[in-house]
């Protein structure tokens, strides 16, 4: 059907090291670790973005990440913190085009994090960015 | 009632540009934008972390942030791509507890990203792994 290496793994023809599989969503070990425990959280329904995601799966992907991250929080293992992450096009940095949720365990010294440069516009600024995204969010979309 | 400036905001106490207004959920423009439209997607009931969040306002959390990140990419701004971003604990570089998502836009050379030292990990470390959070994610909680 197609060349995605995450519907392969739903499908079990690719291998993955598995920790929640449930109806609509499946949690996996990512393979290239930022730090130990980071794994994905992705939806059985193939979707290359937030755009194309089904909002239920969207919702399932999150309470799953939330879920891992509070047993992973309450748990012997040495987690001190988690981070969620997404991204959601090549100038995001995604790279494999089926929508997955990062969940990174995170402790003291572990060399993970972002970079930013942040700024700190005036609330005139922040004022007109906001009426921008304001007409975004009430244009139809597509 | 409390010190946390999310529940100010959501109270209307304390100033904010806010971009959607919903009955469980507000999203307004960071002040500290990593890059221009960096807003943050907060539940208005308070939660610290996410084992304090309900469930449901954590779906909400999520569906408006994927509600508004795919508004912004469909949009006139110049938007090619959104990295959505949550920390829970100190260790994770979460500062308000208050949990709150970023949505951070994204153009080519904007300077923000992850730092990360990936490791490659070989598939019987895999397995230790996903079999401690198996364990964790099996364990009641609390
Ligand atoms: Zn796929
Ligand atoms: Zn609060």
């Amino acid at each position: 059907m197609n060349d995605c290496i995450f519907c392969a793994i739903v499908a079990g023809t690719a291998p993955a090291s598995v920790v929640l599989d449930e109806p609509d969503v499946l949690a996996f070990m990512d393979i290239r670790p930022f730090t130990s425990g980071h794994l994905l959280v992705v939806p059985k329904r193939h979707a290359s973005g937030l755009a194309q995601l089904d909002p239920d799966d969207g919702a399932a992907v999150f309470a799953a990440g939330q879920r891992i991250a509070t047993a992973l929080r309450a748990s012997s293992l040495p987690i001190d913190g988690v981070n969620l992450f997404l991204a959601d096009g090549v100038a995001a940095g995604q790279e494999v085009f089926h929508v997955h949720l990062h969940v990174v365990p995170r402790t003291g010294g572990d060399g993970f994090g972002v970079r930013a440069r942040p700024q700190s516009p005036n609330r005139t600024v922040l004022e007109g960015t906001a009426d921008a995204i304001r007409s975004a969010l009430t244009v139809p979309e597509g």
